[in-house]
């Protein structure tokens, strides 16, 4: 796999760089310029990819639902038969959301002066001129529903047909009980799947987990992935109840279960198999930017495990998970926020990588992201 | 009436532009570079005009008001003989608010180090300095007062003369009974006057009035105004009680109560006429801008009801009115925020209009108003 | 004493320049230019003093305190053995704050990672690399504690040692009580400086102080020093309880207590000696800015009072005193704070002084300050 990437030290001149254990003796230096123009904050994430923008039942029949994506607001419509459809949400007369309007049949009408559009942005009725002076619509965006969540496809329309939708094989599976949760958190995108990549970062969940040890197995590298195995071993405290639902009883050095975190861009899966190849837990996740520097984010995830031999033993715990799994993904949300503010304060990535994996990780979301680059407001010095 | 105004549509290539019923067939095409350049939106209003700053009630004799003027700090004073003048709300000083100091005689004291200011604007008094030196003052405006209003002429101060400050003949006839309201609306005051002036928005106000339909009757257009008549049909929904007080008991179809909306820079009016001529309503309002960005506008109004025949009648259903006119204002007030939050968004003005009343206004607002440009903060793109 | 100084009234076309009592006949005249470079409000503190940053009772042992200079986070630390030392409050992994991380003997490691640095801000420690790939660390401030505050040298580290801290002497002095203040206050730090050196405010706590008219007897100035002499009379109102327990009790016209303001860069001083010369009030405050644009300070104060003949009569009245200063510093805060907003809005220094001891201190500050300039953000005007 003969691939250029940014020795990140070169970046930073108030560090040294040291190669990390693993990592390639000498990697091609990216010059300070380049490097520049490819501050991983500021790449946007690629529009031609099919992104959750609500949970199903967020958007109720005969009613219609803002949401955002990357500063491009957007109107989720479901009709009184339940057909969901995608609009700029914007009339094209005043510019006002129409997500404030009326579902009126299979059309959605602008509170303001009743303007109508149908589920392809036509504009079908304005009231107070002939139907043959009507003037152009807006944009309507594809979209479908799957295992709960509305997608979109916010980029270039004639490729929505060549992107898969991801696939939800143990949301379907009925061995698997599976939670669905999401917040907003305020930082770029990148920040979340470097944090859930990066298994080194158990050091931040001590009072969750005790003191955990990762060690990396290895790592694999396509044009559109990066994923990593990882075990895990004890080093202190008590196994939390929250993780023994998770991790196999074995536990200890012996403990064989295997993690495998991969980021398939956009999305991030976190899978675990037992020492028996058995997958236990099945997370998948997607980060979507809501405003148009992608500062915010709201995060879709869905959680599935593996039910136990014993009936509704899961069940019985699950407000458990839920309360583990709510205060690590806190402290998650907590740290990514201070590493945005660092770098809104830094001006520019000071990043500085020291795990081959984060940068093969770095690497493929500033490839795989988009090709602009992503405005930030600057204090101007002025003499 | 041979005019230059654009096709707004050249304005918006996302929506095409098919002539609007009444529309001139061929209106003359503005050019892409033009229209940028006069954004309706960062025109600021002209200050050669009266604008009333305050109610005469919240300025107390021996006490000192602080307004705004788009952006320029105005200190309105009233002596304790009940005289009132206004400065610039800033010492020469040190640049604190004249309106924290202390109106003493017919002169206003900064409350930090006690220079004082005559109702001129001179510097009369620096206690530390001996007479023969006092520093030059502040500026003063011209300020009237009118029918409960206070109204400062804002601009060159030589033409405050020739400048008409507005009648409220209504107002003082005690055959109608007058609301003063008001409020602080945050957009810029363009999108008040085509609100008001463009009744397809009755759509807007159905769960307030039902479904009402108006008609244009037709319009005039002169180098300083821009009116429109209407008639009203009902489409659907019962009369509410808050209307009735207002348009004649006749109803439905057979109503021959005409309202004329006119803009008459830069106030606004909304009058009604019974079939047999009696001004049955007459409205007064004026949105005058806050900020330097001119994006608040702080709305004045008059709204004079004439008493109908029996004694007290108005005054019992007064309540009633006053309830209807907050619930229709404040759907006003909404949407024309989020007119000014998608122009903020997309930076510049899609607005497509179709409605030729509304495109005179728009004309007449740019014709009318200040000759430079609002600026605005913009998002740099960095590389 | 042959001095540059600006005739401050040429940076404003509004206000004339009468010579003011006392002041030069003819200064020389500042160029535009040179005085838009100058402009006061953006001459950043500069950095190779001591400045207070914590008190000492705010960072306890075993735990680690974020605070600011200027835009910079530190990061202070004290161990479990009670030592301090001062880092760049980032770790430079993923530049998260070390401040949120945990002291581990005297060493601090970051909460995310597990990075340790020990007190000179080296890396020792990264739990999943090898001892011998060590990366670099941050940076380490000069720290010392005295009087209850920490002082950090946020400059040239080099030249740490030839500046003196401040010295206490009244604090120590079992003859004095000493309270100790401070508070947030959102202007720059000069505006501080100004204020209490004027003593011609005395109009801005009229309600406190009823109507104390200062009257200078004489100023001196050096390199890095301004102070001039005070003495006050009583022009109205009677003397509050808690001036009484600074100023002796002769009063009116025969009091000889004299009053010194000083400014000896970057610390103010305020000391009031009675007719005898006994020092009877001795105060010490600095200003530290806390954000980039340095519009927000942290004042740290230390007021001494000497105690009286009678055993303990300080003691009592003490909780008048506080009262009694907290009133008079709300009100100085709250002025402050208008000043700075007017320089937001007019952009510039329009500041137009007529008192001789200020303009010698604004001159100064302009020359002790740091050598850039302050970046301000501003709006563009676009066309």
């Amino acid at each position: 796999m003969p691939r250029m990437y940014a020795a990140e030290s070169a970046l930073d001149h108030r560090t040294a760089d040291p190669a990390p254990s693993g990592a390639p003796a000498a990697a091609p230096a990216e010059t300070r310029t380049e490097a520049a123009t490819r501050d991983l904050r500021r790449v946007p994430i690629h529009p031609d990819h099919w992104y959750p923008l609500a949970w199903s039942r967020e958007v109720k029949a005969g009613q219609a639902h803002g949401v955002q994506f990357a500063g491009d607001p957007i109107v989720l419509v479901r009709t009184a038969t339940g057909k969901i459809f995608a609009l700029e949400d914007r009339c094209a007369h005043r510019q006002v959301p129409l997500h404030a309007g009326v579902v009126d049949g299979e059309s959605i009408r602008c509170c303001y002066h009743g303007w109508t559009y149908d589920c392809s942005g036509r504009c079908i009725d304005v009231p107070y001129l002939g139907k043959e002076r009507l003037p152009n619509g807006v944009r309507a965006y594809p979209c479908e529903e799957r295992a709960g969540l509305i997608f979109v496809f916010p980029g270039n329309p004639a490729l929505a047909g060549q992107q898969p939708l991801p696939e939800f094989a143990s949301v379907a599976d009925k061995h698997y009980k599976t939670r669905r949760f999401g917040r907003e958190v305020k930082c770029h995108y990148s920040f979340m799947h470097e944090n859930l990549m990066d298994m080194n970062h158990q050091f931040l969940h001590r009072r969750q987990m005790g003191m955990m040890r990762a060690r990396s197995l290895g790592r694999r590298r396509g044009a559109d992935f990066v994923e990593v195995d990882y075990t895990f071993s004890r080093e202190g405290g008590k196994q939390p109840m929250g993780e023994a639902l998770v991790f196999s009883k074995e536990g200890g050095e012996g403990n064989k279960d295997v993690m495998t975190v991969r980021t398939g861009y956009p999305y991030q899966t976190l899978k675990i198999r037992s020492g028996s190849g058995t997958l236990v837990m099945d997370l998948w996740i997607a980060y979507v930017p809501l405003d148009a520097a992608q500062r915010t984010n709201r995060t879709f995830g869905m959680l599935s495990i593996r039910r136990p031999g014993i009936p509704f033993a899961l069940d019985l715990a699950w407000p458990l998970l839920v309360w583990f799994t709510e205060r690590i993904f806190k402290e998650d949300r907590w740290i990514v926020e201070r590493e945005q503010e660092a770098h809104d304060r830094q001006g520019e990535d000071w990043n500085h990588e020291v795990f081959p994996v984060i940068r093969d990780l770095r690497d493929l979301l500033r490839e795989c992201g988009g090709r602009t680059v992503i405005p930030i407001q600057r204090l101007e010095t002025q003499v």
